[in-house]
């Protein structure tokens, strides 16, 4: 048996927990939670064998830490003990997609830099494996369009309001109360949330950051009852669809409420799970579909990020000028 | 510049080309076609650059020839190829669906006796990862459910059935004039080809390959226009739907026909696309789609099997009994 490597988990919410419970079940996999810094340590908390800390340096200064864990909501707090990991030589994973959406120009740089070993696929889509295959297996293919519902909560709400005829403010709060949806849904409804995927998606199809031309985002709370039933006479369904084409020149994007019929590949992806549809030259479509949220299936992708830095892998973003050796 | 390896291939029919024509696209693999073998020398042949021979001796006993691709119809001879590739310490990449799917034992035998690089993406799905992504990132979910749409052909002929209000017999000759189901389509139209696709996908989920209990197959030569006419009057489709189902005690499959409605992940595959949803018990279902059939999607997966023998990946199915180092 090889010597564990030591895990620092930063933050231990509903992801934090997913990832926990999910690493318990591979007791053979070589790595283990050496500590877990919260921001308070008053809680009552599971996890009654792990070492928690509030204090970040414990974390980012033992050097006896191999691999730094980031699911903390806080983009900024986030970011700064991801360069700090980075600086004093950690590997990184991360499921924060506000703090990589907003920042891929220092993400690449990190590829760049520290020959990174920063994976984040629990960012993008939940359990979907899709910056994976974006990034892997999709790599040399000369992907033009993506097409994607990636937002869990918005599509929880217009699923609701489909299925039962409610407004968006009913839909909205059955969404929280069920905690399908946050305290403060902004993010969620208004489609920031998707375009930050989004933007995660675009870097890793089209290796650059800059490429993006426009971003058109508009929120579902302007859908009404009646575009619902509008839609659902003609047998179609509203979807918050994120869509990003690629021209000969730029790469345009949107975040919006569109009405799709049944033959599109998004119609059957209802309540909280996601979906992307990836169109490529060659090998034509690949659809992608998943649970976009919750505890087990993100906890799970961050525990397949784990096995794949393990295993010694890497994206190959910052190598997609085709050098080959 | 690494010293390129060799690859001896067997086969340049539709598959051989489409895989020939994605290499020519990626000059700096390092990998080089060595040698071609085919079945008949006189027949004129794109690849003029290539050498090729009747011979399969020339490939199996050429030292140089590190790799074997194995893209022929026959399944008998194919496992006469790479049977003998694997003796003399080649790594081996198939697209032969009825080979594989009809000699599992064999298969398990050759992944545990030679450590095998032994892959065949292609096989299963056309351009969809599925069973990288089963044997991959599924590896230690718990499978419960794998249902697809695994036949390219006979999803084109109901399609057509369902657009047009065609017979099967008309439907399938103009499959056939377009070049979307063989002169011989008895092993498509009859789901026997969907078997053994569902059968190396079970292999792959479960590691056991003697774990089927029960195979139910139906052909779609039954399926009239009345029966689509009633699917379509209630906004439903005819699909031949390939099912495994995992108990406690045992796996149960089945590929018929199913008239399935608008809210199936499957409902929007249609023509030569396929499909396949995984259910687990941790992350939810996952669902992929794309291109089933086709010389380039085909020829793509190929190319990505190689790409992965030549990053040193190999798959884990035997590895399946859990002892992590």
């Amino acid at each position: 048996m090889k010597t564990p490597k030591k895990i620092g988990l930063f933050g231990f919410g509903t992801v934090g927990k997913g990832f926990y419970e999910n690493l318990k079940k591979h007791p053979n996999l070589p790595a283990i939670i050496s500590k877990v810094c919260v921001k308070r340590l008053d809680l009552p908390r599971i996890g009654h064998e792990l070492y928690f800390t509030d204090n970040p340096d414990e974390l980012l200064d033992d050097h006896e830490i191999d691999i730094i864990i980031e699911l903390i909501d806080d983009p900024i707090a986030a970011k700064t003990y991801v360069e700090k990991a980075f600086l004093v030589g950690k590997d990184v994973i991360s499921a924060n997609k506000k703090m990589i959406g907003e920042s891929l120009n220092d993400v690449h740089g990190w590829h760049v830099s520290y020959d990174s070993r920063f994976l984040y696929e629990a960012a993008v889509g939940g359990g979907i494996p899709i910056v994976h295959s974006v990034d892997g297996f999709l790599r040399d293919q000369e992907v033009t369009e993506i097409r994607g519902i990636l937002n869990g909560s918005s599509n929880y709400i217009l699923t609701q309001m489909q299925q039962n005829n409610w407004s968006f403010d009913k839909a909205l709060s059955d969404a929280q109360l069920k905690g399908f949806a946050e305290r403060n849904p902004s993010l969620d409804v208004s489609g920031i949330d998707a375009s930050y995927k989004l933007s995660i998606l675009a870097y890793h199809a089209f290796g650059e950051v800059s490429s993006i031309k426009s971003f058109e985002i508009e929120s579902i709370e302007g859908v009404t009852k009646e575009d619902i039933k509008r839609a659902k006479a003609k047998g179609r369904k509203v979807k918050l669809v994120a869509t990003l084409k690629k021209t000969d020149h730029e790469i345009i994007c949107s975040v919006k409420p569109e009405s799709i019929g049944p033959n599109d590949e998004l119609y059957s992806v209802d309540f909280e799970n996601n979906a992307v549809s990836v169109e490529t030259l060659i090998s034509g479509r690949h659809v992608f579909m998943g649970k976009g949220a919750g505890a087990l299936p993100t906890g799970s992708a961050v525990l397949e990020d784990l096995k794949r830095l393990l295993d010694g892998y890497s994206y190959q973003v910052s190598k997609k000028v085709k050098t080959v050796a």
